[in-house]
């Protein structure tokens, strides 16, 4: 009967938000209007082409894949949490990018003034983007909350994450090409923050934690699409093809030095000198992210490798080190190490940001322009010209991602609580990473563990029909 | 021997229709000419430039992943038939693809007159189009055909489909931009004909329907990629940039209202509460068909957000409710539940494309003169003009989805017969939904049930010999 | 204590090479300078815009996907050797690209002069490349190798290779836009050669060679997106939009026939007329192998079908007899069957492309003109022009491959014999084709056909507690 509750909250929430998106967009949203349509491509008398829609649909497929397929499989690695990885990714990403496009709508126009917001193709890029903060949260959370309390935190989290970007961008004038900050730092801390609050002991008692052979390879579907589609994420949004170019050559010679750096340390801090599967999945991808904020500058490549050599090697001594010591000391348990993959690599991308900033004086004025035109004197004819000189830039960068860390640790905190309201549902002891608490599980489908578990109870030595008699308690261990 | 003689007409087809293949594509098929090649692209006076091929590679890459790879793991979903799934998606998609190639050429080409048909890169996409409509049709009869049956089924249904086609679309002059009509509600119902003449109890029998946990999870790779390009499938065709971003932005919108929905109906309809893989696989994507047949039109956001809402909700519930009350009361076994994410969705998009060409005349004349250039007088200059009223063309729209519909029934009934002839080793018994029957299935590879069966065989407090007697006679007749 | 050693060999080559990496990139490489950047799109005269760098940036990532999930997928088909499959062709590659910047920089730059070599989008497919053809080699030693190894013939073997295109290209002038001769041809007996000389008894002896049920299946997702991207690999460096076209058509098209012809043949050569996963994995994309020297050649669409179909019946029948009796009587072990996907089919595509070079007189002046421009006299004014007949051209084309064949045997078996110095840790025993060796793999997660053979041993009637005791030791064996 319960069940029959919990059902009917979550879907009550769902259909709700979804008439309530259908309204809003019906009344405030609509396509571009007719007058003016971009050509399919405005050749500008230089020659170019590229600030119409069309350019943007490729780069929309392939974050589009990393939302979906990327995000998604990778965090399938746990052994029982299957579907609720790859289907509820699918969930709360579906209703995070309509509601994506009704707060951004608010926030970037005039809707007081009258104006419908428009809805165009470059948009659908930003939406999934916000998505993405969602989708990093979610792994700091993984099987720990229930389909109705990850709406609901989508839901805020996208509304708080956005507020904080017009912040950064909007009001701060700072740059952050792939969104290190206001999507990768935001969400890992947003995320910790929810999990340390709904933290409770029961985490440590399942018994469905961890991966088996096969749901390690099922991850590995998601880093491979994170890792090829990544420079598109941190391109999508240069301004000119020269910074794009930039941005794809970075991102991925970042990804490769990351990558090389991931599996020598991961070998150097086992014990027995074997690869975890853990790091290869995640921290090959923190070259992206540290790389994320800066993409586009000219750092050089060798710049780049660097980031992601540190990145690289940042994120497996978290995932070996720091992980643990959080969950025992600090109670925060991140399912999928998102401080290791998102948060620290996102920290040190803006700190990265923040000190070219500061040198980009001595950058050809060209790039400088191009990138920083804010550190150009109001009276130089330079759009977008603040007066603010180099280092002050760098400050501001700096100032950004300090208060996005903060930002994201409230809002997270703000949202742990009202989640941790015990009407949600929250999954407790072996429903936590449990797949059978929410879905529909095949009915003899039981992970290869569990029948390993079974013989080894009965290599106990204990008279036949004891074996017999333990095989069938656990028969029905399972099936529960 | 007898499978010998399976393997020699399996072979023998397969080889003779390669060779025929050839033969008639070397005779009557060729390149572009040389002469009036197009350039890379040709920039027109107004700056436009994608009416060359070129422009058309990258939707046909998306299209391609769709129909190799979504619905090849779609179909991946049965414990036992994941070879088959992806396997032999492969080989038919193969076949029709060259097939498709030669029946569109000479359907839209003067071939007496003497004229090759060229094969472009843009044709590649129509060529992929028609296979999805028989890849379709193979999820009614997943598991139930076999390997010669399945490629007899594609000869016929490709031809069959595009004789449907020029009807509606070079005859009758309706619109279909993502061809729910002419693919997904064709590819349906004559799916489900064929079901229906090759339904055998044996089906009822055979203990290989269902999934286990991670075929359901491979079934996921094929829903995303499918999710995530359906926006390219239904835009492709468009006519200019405006009506593409359209169809882009209101196929995602469709999928993700449809999406949220699917959970919330989901979760509903199952009596404790929980959600379904299957309704996550299949109706997630019935937002794409809805709006297949009007992607382009100008039907505000929220109207395709209104198409996916309705999409999921008749989907889910088909599945719940429908698809076994076909199975027990008409004999239809519908494997994938095609009726439920092409076929009625299908119909949907037609009667919505239908309706809103009724209205039509309320548009901006711009989108009319666009989209349904039928309407306006034949003296008005505009090209396509064939006085049709609005309305009228709504009852166009209309008249093509019957014909689609009773067409698709009367040739997959016919093709159904064809199939029925004792001589296509139809599988049988236990054969029905296993590779093991086609393929050479890894040698102690048991899906996980099987062992777990084995186990509760030995729960009943038999004694211990007993249980090794039955252990040993469930190894022989797994081996089979 | 010997692991560590391992360890620390492995985790010092990687980091040394990473340094190194970004200190000769720092020194010798850099962007593209600003002067004169690319335009988006440089508009020329006749409205082309293809020779700018984002042009080829669509084209870098399908050639990435290929890289980083076909051929990463594609060799996860071990039961035992997934993370190795997936993982370490991650790290390889990773390592690979930025090696062959270098490599690629040095030989086709004046660096000695004082240039630095620029590092493009256009650049960064090449490096993929490059990557691929150690890929290839990894195929034939897969399992069988340590990651040590596989690094060091990583580094020899994008060197070797590159010299040799470098010899082909630049030196002999030929054509083979896909590089079927200086990527599979060479991939193919370079890593052939590596397998023979570190061949040991040892490989017949391991139980882990050989699949299981959804092993298969992940290897097929490298399979699909490796055939719906391959028309990418073979039309990405073509000259003009017509020949791309054609490649992609031709490529197309030959892998539909090839595909065809492979579930022919492979039900054919099976004694019970059943297919095989292992030629669905790897022979239907033969064809893109076949026509990957000629691609862009005006051999017709039915030329393209016929290189498709004899591409497929070599492979599937090198797989069925050839693979077997190299074993036995060569003691060449060829773990993903290289010889039959890319070495007899490059073979095939180099030879085709030598005769279509010598019949090159007969195509029209603007085909021969645009593709063999060596066969114009050197005053006729043809860019290119080396006074060459067609059939000489042939007779380049043929030399090249002959070079390419005993420079890849004669490469391959130094580095083999480097590899075979017995401080690399290459696995023995049961270590071969097994993850537990480099990995840490899931605590109880073993296979299923271990499980299955556990329930082999007890159904010997033996007495119950024999039945236990055999458990016990299945138990431990496994747990080694």
């Amino acid at each position: 009967m319960s069940v029959t509750f919990k059902s009917i909250k979550f879907s009550t929430l769902v259909l709700l938000l979804q008439v309530a998106f259908i309204i809003i967009i019906g009344i405030f949203g609509d396509y571009q209007p007719n007058e003016n349509y971009p050509k399919l491509h405005n050749i500008s008398d230089d020659g170019s082409w590229e600030e119409t829609p069309q350019a943007s649909y490729p780069n929309f497929q392939d974050v589009n894949a990393m939302i979906f397929v990327g995000f998604g499989f990778l965090m399938t690695f746990l052994k029982s949490y299957g579907f609720g990885a790859v289907g509820l990714n699918l969930m709360v990403s579906a209703i995070c990018v309509q509601w994506a496009a009704i707060v951004r709508g608010f926030i970037h126009n005039d809707i007081i003034g009258g104006e419908k917001f428009h809805i165009t193709v470059v948009d659908m890029v930003t939406y999934d983007f916000a998505t993405a903060t969602v989708l990093i949260s979610f792994g700091a959370v993984l099987g720990k909350v229930s389909p109705v309390q990850l709406v609901i935190m989508g839901i805020f989290e996208v509304l708080l994450a956005q507020i904080n970007e017009y912040i950064g961008i909007d009001l701060l004038h700072v740059r952050d090409i792939g969104e290190s900050m206001f999507i990768h730092t935001f969400g890992a801390y947003f995320g910790l923050a929810v999990a340390r609050v709904l933290y409770t002991p029961d985490v440590e008692k399942s018994n469905k934690e961890g991966s088996v052979y096969h749901s390690d390879i099922f991850a590995m579907i998601g880093t491979v699409f994170l890792w090829i589609y990544w420079p598109s994420f941190n391109g999508g949004f240069a301004d000119d093809q020269q910074q794009r170019d930039r941005a794809y050559l970075n991102t991925f010679l970042s990804l490769c030095a990351c990558t090389a750096v991931t599996f020598a340390i991961s070998s150097l801090v086992d014990k027995e000198g074997r690869l975890n599967m853990v790091h290869v999945q995640n921290s090959t991808l923190a070259g992206g992210v540290a790389v994320g904020a800066s993409a586009q500058m000219p750092m050089h490549p060798f710049g780049a490798m660097i980031f992601g050599c540190v990145a690289g090697l940042i994120s497996v001594l978290g995932y070996r080190f720091l992980t643990p010591l959080m969950r025992k000391y600090m109670k925060i348990h991140d399912t999928c190490g998102v401080n290791n993959l998102h948060g620290m690599p996102g920290l040190l991308a803006a700190i990265g940001a923040a000190v070219l900033a500061g040198i980009s004086g001595s950058w050809s004025e060209h790039d400088r322009r191009a990138i920083f035109p804010e550190t150009f004197d109001g009276d130089s004819g330079v759009e977008g010209a603040l007066g603010r000189t180099p280092v002050e830039q760098g400050g501001y960068q700096f100032l950004v991602v300090v208060i996005t860390f903060f930002f994201a640790i409230a809002g997270g905190t703000f949202t742990g609580f009202i989640l941790k309201l015990p009407i949600w549902n929250q999954p407790k002891d072996n429903k936590i990473f449990n797949d059978s608490d929410n879905w529909e599980v095949p009915e003899h489908s039981v992970p290869e563990p569990e029948l390993f578990n079974m013989y080894k109870v009965s290599n106990s030595h204990s008279t036949p029909m004891e074996v017999e008699e333990k095989l069938l308690q656990n028969t029905f261990t399972i099936k529960e």
